[in-house]
């Protein structure tokens, strides 16, 4: 993973421009490595490495960072560009820059990249996982990677803003994965969070949700070239990457955004071709598999079921009872929950919200509007930039 | 198919008990054979057999008979048991019968087997699909079975009807892809149909249902077994249905039901194997597995696939523009979706319901309160009975 990896320097912090009103300055990406890193589930990993960005400038004090946590298919590319030319900035640069929501004149902005992350052949992307190189065999870990959870990549998150000084988070804030990142670090190191802000999350991952994110393994584990997790010397499991990412993107989604899609092609449900060949598919689903085709290129099948696991093994606190755990806040906390979101549906914030007001915590919720499911708390993020910037200011 | 089939007659009508309050008697399967049949495709197969039941007893004017049009993993056994000692009696048990919602003692409910039924080794299924013997090759037809549609399972179920010497149906009714039917059976044939139940159905298979659908297929196509449909001579592939019956029965559901689950069975985040091992589930998906593995046992692969395609080409008139279609509805029609219904949400039959009160037509809409999800219309239809009923009375 390391090797193919672009751009990266071990500079701690960057320089952003003077003028305020500024875009972010070109974004480069870094790298930090720990040694012998210990798992939540017991086990070790001789050497992590993984990458990261930073937006802003870390102030004198070392109290200004906001670390973002990110979603399951994202990375540390959460803000700017790394080349002028690039055709999309990061993921949340509508509520990140100078002026914006997270204000980079202000604050220290840190993005990590996940354990096991999706993106492991994206040249932007660091992360040590299944597909990294066992330095006991000489060849990738494969399923003798070991099973890693949110709490490990928060772990690894606090080992790098403690190699550069800080013991201090303004605030942690994430979409969806990067959510229960941002509840676990309020929990587990509660002298560390100021402020918490949970968008399109939950609190643990309830029977449903473990459930709902098995369908997205599957796929790959029926693939006939999956063999167990040991493809890395043969072709890999490709087709059943694309299956997974087809369905990872209609159950981020809502019926508007695809029926709209539809119309844009001309999507009938009288088209001709799969009424005359059972091999054949509709429009749409030929739209959603060259979707997931492209994204596929840059991803790891194996990378996908840790980050499965990583998700289905989620209670914040890690402790096995989430309203016990909660009582360790210290932060204010922010939910957001989508309307819309049929992955992780409003009813997983509600009720952990509750759980923190009964137990005497500084909590809001606001429940985002919009169309896009799942995905408003990403693409759709724009809109609601002011919710994150009012609770950020107090 | 029709091999494997017992208890089959090919009688026209049962006799019903004289005493209004008795269950139904026992229901015996028949079966309905008919030769050359063209497919809405322009395809012709060369003998079509399907299963059908009925309960209660066809009048003399023959004009008191309810078809019922069954949902994706159902078939004909929609109500009454085939023997004392089964432990389930049909589907719709809870509104058919003597004094029920759709009462028996004065109605004739026929129901039939879809082509290409999902329960091809389900003793009590009669169907013709992937899975039939091709009179061509002596081989099953596998993928070589042309497309079918929903408009031609209504083209079965009408030469049994009329081979039985009924032209006039007091109501048609049926849930999920039977709602497809029912509503195709009242654009194709306004002249037969006097009234329309759809429950937890739609107008049309728009770009996100199509969409959702393709991923009950992906599975079974991704399977080292399935071999392009050509698995009969060898094993099937079971783990690709698995996966997709997996799914359905989540998509099928609410998150309330799976996290009531969920508690009977002790599903925790913080489970210990799919913590100390990769290759372990998480209890609740374990839990889902068994029940798949457990219907798997009947059903064949090909014809999921091919049942898939039936309600991705669905829209009712199958002429590609359902408001135009749905001039032609001369039936009172009565449009029952879920309020919790992930599947086929709400929005699919207001608009089909809009559309038709634009026209000019006689059409009611009540949303069906649960939180069964799209199954509040199947196995919560106990609850509604009351709106079923009263719709039938007028």
């Amino acid at each position: 993973m390391q090797s193919a990896c672009a751009n990266t320097q071990s500079s701690a912090a960057n320089v952003v421009s003077s003028a305020e009103v500024e875009p972010l300055p070109l974004v480069q990406k870094k790298s930090f490595t720990t040694k012998n890193f210990q798992t939540f589930g017991g086990k070790s990993i001789e050497t992590v490495t993984v990458g990261w960005e930073s937006y802003g400038r870390l102030n004198a004090n070392k109290d200004n960072v906001i670390l973002i946590t990110h979603y399951f298919t994202g990375n540390s590319h959460a803000a700017g560009k790394y080349q002028h030319s690039d055709s999309a900035a990061g993921y949340w640069d509508a509520i990140i820059g100078p002026g914006k929501a997270i204000d980079t004149n202000r604050f220290y902005v840190v993005s990590v990249d996940s354990l096991a992350n999706l993106g492991a052949h994206d040249p932007n992307v660091i992360t040590t996982g299944p597909a990294s190189m066992n330095p006991k065999t000489g060849q990738p870990y494969g399923l003798d990677f070991p099973v890693v959870t949110i709490r490990d990549f928060v772990n690894v998150q606090k080992q790098l803003l403690t190699s550069l000084g800080i013991s201090k988070l303004y605030a942690v804030v994430g979409p969806s994965m990067g959510s229960m990142q941002a509840l676990d670090w309020a929990v587990a190191y509660p002298d560390w969070v100021e402020r918490m802000i949970s968008v399109i999350g939950s609190g643990e991952a309830d029977a449903w949700t473990s459930a709902k994110l098995e369908h997205w393994s599957t796929p790959i584990k029926l693939d006939k070239n999956w063999q167990q997790g040991n493809y890395y010397s043969g072709l890999p499991p490709t087709d059943g990457l694309v299956a997974s990412l087809m369905l990872i993107t209609q159950d981020a989604l809502y019926p508007d955004f695809f029926n709209q899609v539809g119309q844009s092609i001309d999507f009938s449900p009288s088209e001709v071709a799969p009424l005359e060949d059972i091999r054949q598919s509709p429009s749409i689903v030929n739209w959603l598999r060259a979707r997931a085709e492209a994204r596929a290129e840059a991803m790891d099948a194996n990378h996908l079921l840790y980050l499965v696991r990583a998700c289905q093994l989620y209670i914040a606190g890690h402790q096995g009872d989430l309203n016990n755990a909660l009582k360790k806040v210290k932060a204010k906390t922010l939910f957001l929950p989508a309307a819309t979101d049929l992955l992780l549906m409003p009813y997983n914030l509600q009720a952990t919200h509750q759980m923190l007001l009964d137990n005497g915590k500084d909590s809001q919720l606001s429940i985002l509007p919009g169309t896009l499911g799942h995905l408003e708390g990403v693409t759709g993020i724009t809109n609601h930039a002011a919710l994150i910037q009012s609770f950020l200011n107090n």
